[in-house]
């Protein structure tokens, strides 16, 4: 083996991740995409049968890796007691394309890269006094919303939407072990009568919730859309929104919600403003507490360059 | 780490290679990509200061797995004393996205699959009796397709060409050793003259070989040119030849020779044949000696899933 390749376990990046302060790594990434300083060439995608799979790559032209990252989504592995979510990052040397790591991270990284741009975005865009956390969904991403905006928000009642109340409890349950207090509905238009800081991480391709529902002041994050197919939010709610802050507006004129509310003539492109300019104080964020605002996460590359390199780092010194 | 992903080394991989039976493989590979049985994606591609990288993947519906494999090229690397190709080829199972195998070749499946293509090549469309095969080149992938041919044709005399002196001695020295009768040259025009098996290995801007020195009978594979800027062959070679063959006809439009014989006007898509077709006798390869052919090569994904999965299939019996 080339001895400059470190390869990096799951069980290994799971030891190093609460030694990373990811928050303002990330931060930076969105910063410099939105600054024209990132390199990120459309996603590659390979559709099968049973899955999907996406290759999201590029670099940060001020940095010394470029990464690939490799994540799948195969839909029935639940049936054969597997993950639905696979794949690894490879960090490479922007001056010679020697491998430098492989992150064997089983799509673990890309979890926790976007519950913090879900933290992120709260950071920004949540109002100031947030009285209850709505969540929609009870999945992996699901949780780690929550546990990500813990940073973030000192709020912790909570109201969980999911389809089944075998799943619901099971999420009420462990979240309850890290210091929430959560409560359980089977009725979505619970969420956002009740919650001010709503997110939605499901892979759905109909609408949770509706314009009807949504009340002044709230703040909602969709990352569970990332095809061109997935939505979560009614798209009059992007046109009620006083801010639509995405990650990436090129990515999101085809894919998420933005793309859905586009398509049925809710907004145009005018609205949209990028989370990296939000960062760096080039666009405003929330400026009110009565505004309502979304913030729209499909996934960018730089989320997985930033991530990749942190790890690798600090595996370095380990 | 996952007890299903198999990482395998570049020694490990050096010492599989010699017990595998690549030319079939491979073979069966290209047919079924010009049958339409493979699913391959368009190459994604990232551009450095230093360099560029190639992804390139796909599956073939009848397999099991789908091969998804990074190659880059840094032509500074010399300098450092570093080889200027990298990358690794990467196996999941198409039911579940599941990492199967992890391959750091260090891009050398990527030059011997490559090299196993030339041989085809030559195998349906070298003249019955090859005088002399001439080589355009000095590199790595100049080696390996000579080395390759062996299996396909007898002729032991080589002429060729390089730029410079000292290579063109290694070159000769080299090969000798296995067995070959190598003349060099500073003149490329005299490869034409002498020789009517050629292959063309170089990553030129400029064609090398010219339609003035070309003759009767004469086979010129060119396998340097793989992006829209290379070029090895003069176009009007491709005029003048009565056969032109392609990896993938969707890519050479793009890339390559036939793309630079295009754009000169000098022929039209319709004079290409896919190695595929040929392979499975949907369309004639050579039909008379004294027929000119060229195979213009730029590297499909499918060349890379058959050597990926040989390469593995044997690493797990070892």
């Amino acid at each position: 083996m080339n001895p400059q390749t470190k390869i990096i376990t799951l069980d290994q990046i799971k030891k190093i991740l609460p030694a990373l302060d990811l928050l303002p790594a990330i931060e930076q990434g969105f910063a410099a995409y939105s600054a024209g300083k990132a390199v990120v060439p459309p996603v590659g995608e390979l559709l099968l049968d049973k899955g999907d799979v996406h290759i999201k790559y590029g670099y940060l032209k001020e940095d010394e890796y470029y990464v690939i990252k490799i994540a799948s989504g195969f839909y029935d592995n639940a049936a054969l007691d597997l993950p639905s979510g696979n794949g690894l990052m490879l960090l490479f040397r922007q001056k010679t394309g020697e491998l430098v790591s492989v992150l064997l991270d089983e799509a673990h990284l890309t979890d926790i890269r976007t519950a913090v741009a879900g933290a992120i975005a709260a950071k920004y865009l949540a109002p100031k006094k947030v009285q209850r956390i709505g969540i929609v969904g009870t999945g992996t991403q699901a949780r780690l919303q929550l546990e990500y905006l813990r940073q973030i928000i000192s709020a912790r009642d909570v109201l969980v939407w999911g389809r089944g109340d075998e799943q619901l409890r099971h999420y009420q349950n462990d979240m309850e072990k890290q210091g929430f207090h959560v409560e359980i509905t089977l009725d979505s238009a619970e969420i956002l009568r009740t919650c001010n800081l709503v997110v939605t991480a499901t892979p759905s391709k109909k609408p949770h919730l509706h314009a009807r529902d949504l009340q002044p002041g709230t703040h909602i994050t969709a990352v569970g859309s990332d095809t061109p197919l997935k939505q979560e939010l009614d798209a009059e709610i992007l046109k009620r929104a006083d801010l639509v802050v995405v990650d990436s507006i090129s990515q999101c004129l085809e894919r998420g919600e933005t793309h859905q509310a586009i398509k049925a003539k809710k907004i145009t492109s005018g609205k949209l403003v990028e989370l990296g300019d939000v960062i760096s104080d080039k666009a405003s964020g929330r400026t009110l507490d009565t505004q309502i605002t979304i913030a729209d996460l499909t996934g960018v590359a730089v989320q997985d360059i930033k991530i990749a390199e942190a790890v690798f780092n600090k595996a370095l010194k380990s």
